[in-house]
C-alpha cells in the first residue's frame, strides 16, 4: 500500500481535486491518498515549496507527493519526477518540488516525455489530472521512474533568501504565516548559536521605522495572552507569535516582508 | 471495494460531512470515501449539478455518488437512487444527479421509499446522513438497487440554458465561475465548429455595453501574464480566464451571466 | 482497521493536518483517518466540545477521536487519553474532550506521561502531531491505555451552561451557529415537554429590545422561503432557522448570546 500526497492551489470548492483522486484510484484503488493542502496562494511556488518542504519528513519512505502549483501549464515548462532519498516528487519543472527534495537528498530527476506512461488525451491546462496524478497512480503500482522519459540535471533550482546573521544581530524574510498568524523566518534553528541567542533572551524587532520588543521563549503559553514572543516553531525556524493571538496582525507585516532582529544585553 | 463520493453545500466547519462518513463506515468500514466538494453555494443545484457532471466520468465504473444539495430536504420532495451505465447516483429528487447520469446514460430512477433499507430514526432535516449515506453504504455493501423502493419515470430533469450559436457568433450564459476566476462558458467544446471558431481566431466579447478583445487560444501561457484569452478548459467547454489572474474580476461577471461572443474577421 | 478522526482549529491551508495523518500512517498504515473539522474558530474549545460531541455518536465502536484545540500546548496543562464505553478521546486536558465521552459515559481517564509511548523529539508547539496522533496510531495498533499514564479523576470538566425552562418560558443560548447560519440553543429536544413545546406551536423569541414572532415546526420547508422558523435540528437540540436563509444574519445574534422563549396561547 503507497500513499500519495496532494498538494495545490486549486481550493476545495472546484472539482479539480477530486479529479485527480479520481484518475489515482480508477489505476490504483489501494493507493493512500492524503491531502497536503488545497488552499495554497493561487500560482505561489514559494508558499507550496514550503509547505511541502515541511510536510515531507513525517511521511514513511517511499511517499510519493504530487505538487501542482503550476503558472506555467500547457507551455514549454517541463514536467518531472524526482526521485529523493527517502521519497518521489512529481510535478511542474518550477521549483515547487526541490527543497523537500533537496532536504533529503536527491538521487535522480526525470523529464517526463514518455507518452506511454501519460494519459492517452492530455489536456492544456490540468496536467495535475492527466500527468502528474496519472504517473502517481502507475509509480504506486510499480511502474520504473527511468520509464517516464530521460534523467536531467538543469532543472530549475529555487533561491532562498538566506538570512544574514551576525552575532546579536540579524536580518531576516518572513517566508512563511500560517493561518494562527505566527510568522515563520528564515532564521533555522541550526543558527540559533551563531547568532547567539539563548532562552529568555530580551529581543527587538525592527520593521520599518517600528521596534517591538519581545523574549525568545520556549512556547507560547510562556507570556500572558495576547503578548509577543519569539520561539522555535515546530517547523524548525525562529516563528514571531502571540500567544493565543495573531503576530501577523500585531505586527502588520507578512510572508515576504523583511525584518532586523537585535538580541538585548 | 467500492468508492463513495461525496458533494455538498455543507462547507467543512460543521460536523456534518463527518456525520455522513461515520454512517459510511459504520455500515462498510472498507469503502473507499471522496469528497467531491462541500463547497457548492448554499441550495444551488445547478453549480452541484455541473460539479458532479464535471468529476463523475473521471471514476471508475461502480463509483457510488451522493449529492445533497438538498432545500427541499423533510418536504415532499422524493429521495432518489439513480442507476446509470457505470455508476451510481444518490439523492434529492430536485435535479441536482441527472446532468452526471444522463451524460453516461441512466438505466433506472428508484424512489427511495422502503423502510428497511434506510435508518431507524430519519431526522426531519438531514437525509444526506440519514437516507443517503446511509442507503450508499448499503449499496456498497451488496444491496440491490430495486430493494430501496419502485422505479420512477418522472424525476425531475433540470433545464440547461442553450447557447445560441451561428455562424461566427454565439450568445451563452457562464454556468461555472472557478476558484482561480475562470469563466465556464455554456458552449461545449462539439459546437466549436458550428460557430467556425479556430486556435489564433480574434474574438469580441460583449457584456452589457462593455466589449473585450481576446483570441481564442490553447492554453493560459499563450497570452501575456495578467491578460484575457479564451480556451477550451479541463471542462471541455469554451472558458474565458486570464493568464495567471482571474477573468471574473477583470469582466465583473459571475455564474448565470449573459455574454455574446463575436469572431472577428 | 480502526478509525482515527481528527478535529482541531488548524484550517486547511497550513501543513500542520497533513503531519498528523503523516505521523498516523508512518505508525500504522491501515488506519482510516476521517477529518472531523479543522475549521473549529481558533482557541474555541466549546465550539471543538460540541462538535466532537455531536459526531462522536454515529461513528462505530472502538473509534479514536483526537481533537486539538490547544491554547494551553507546552504549558504545565496535561494531556489524556479519555477511554469512553464506546470510543477513545485523545487531546489536551482542557474540557473539549468530555462533552462526548460523558455523553456514552467514561470508564478511565489517563494522564499521558510515559516518555516510551510518545514520539522521541515533542515539540513545543505541536502536541497534536507529537503526542496525540502519535498515540492514537499506537492505540490503533494494540497499546493498551494504561500504558500511556497513570490515570486520573481531576481532569479538566467544562461547564455548560444550562437553559432556564419554565412551562411556556425558556432563558436559552445560542451554543453553535453552523454555516447556514441555523443556530443551535441549548435546549435539548427532551425538554420540550417540561417547555410545554408542541408542534405549530406559536414563539416569540425575545433577543434584548427585538421581538420576533415564529412557529415551532418539524422542518425547514414547513414555513415560506426566508422565514423564521424553530425546530429540533439534527443535533437533537432546539434550532432557530429560516427556510433556505440565515437566521444568523436575520437575527444578528451569533454562538454565545442569550435569548428568550416565549410560547404564545
Amino acid at each position: 500500500m503507497t500513499i500519495i500526497t496532494l498538494l495545490s492551489d486549486f481550493g476545495l470548492k472546484d472539482p479539480y481535486v477530486a479529479e485527480m483522486k479520481a484518475v489515482i484510484l480508477s489505476i490504483c484503488p489501494n493507493a493512500t491518498i492524503v491531502d497536503v493542502t488545497h488552499e495554497v496562494d493561487k500560482f505561489d511556488k514559494d508558499m507550496g515549496m514550503f509547505v511541502l518542504a515541511s510536510v515531507a519528513p513525517y511521511f514513511p519512505k517511499g511517499t510519493i507527493h504530487v505538487a501542482v502549483i503550476d503558472p506555467g501549464v500547457g507551455s514549454a515548462r517541463r514536467s518531472i519526477l524526482v526521485e529523493g532519498r527517502r521519497n518521489y516528487y512529481i510535478g511542474p519543472d518550477n521549483g515547487v518540488l526541490i527543497m523537500a527534495a533537496e532536504n533529503e537528498g536527491i538521487k535522480h530527476v526525470y523529464n517526463i516525455t514518455n507518452r506511454k506512461s501519460i494519459s492517452r488525451f492530455v489536456s492544456n491546462t490540468f496536467h495535475g489530472r492527466d500527468i502528474f496524478a496519472y504517473i502517481a497512480a502507475h509509480l504506486a503500482k510499480g511502474l520504473g521512474p527511468i520509464e517516464v522519459g530521460n534523467e536531467i540535471d538543469d532543472y530549475i533550482v529555487p533561491k532562498f533568501g538566506e538570512a544574514r546573521i551576525k552575532n546579536k544581530e540579524a536580518n531576516c524574510e518572513i517566508i512563511y504565516a500560517d493561518e494562527f498568524g505566527n510568522l515563520v523566518t528564515n532564521i533555522h534553528s541550526n543558527n540559533l548559536s551563531r547568532l547567539g541567542l539563548k532562552l529568555g533572551r530580551n529581543i527587538v524587532l525592527e520593521i520599518g521605522e517600528n521596534k517591538f520588543n519581545t523574549e525568545f521563549r520556549r512556547t507560547y503559553s510562556e507570556v500572558a495572552k495576547k503578548e509577543l514572543l519569539v520561539l522555535i516553531g515546530s517547523h524548525n525556524y525562529l516563528e514571531i507569535a502571540v500567544n493565543q493571538g495573531s503576530a501577523k496582525e500585531m505586527l502588520k507585516i507578512n510572508k515576504g516582508d523583511e525584518l532586523k532582529l537585535i538580541l538585548l544585553d
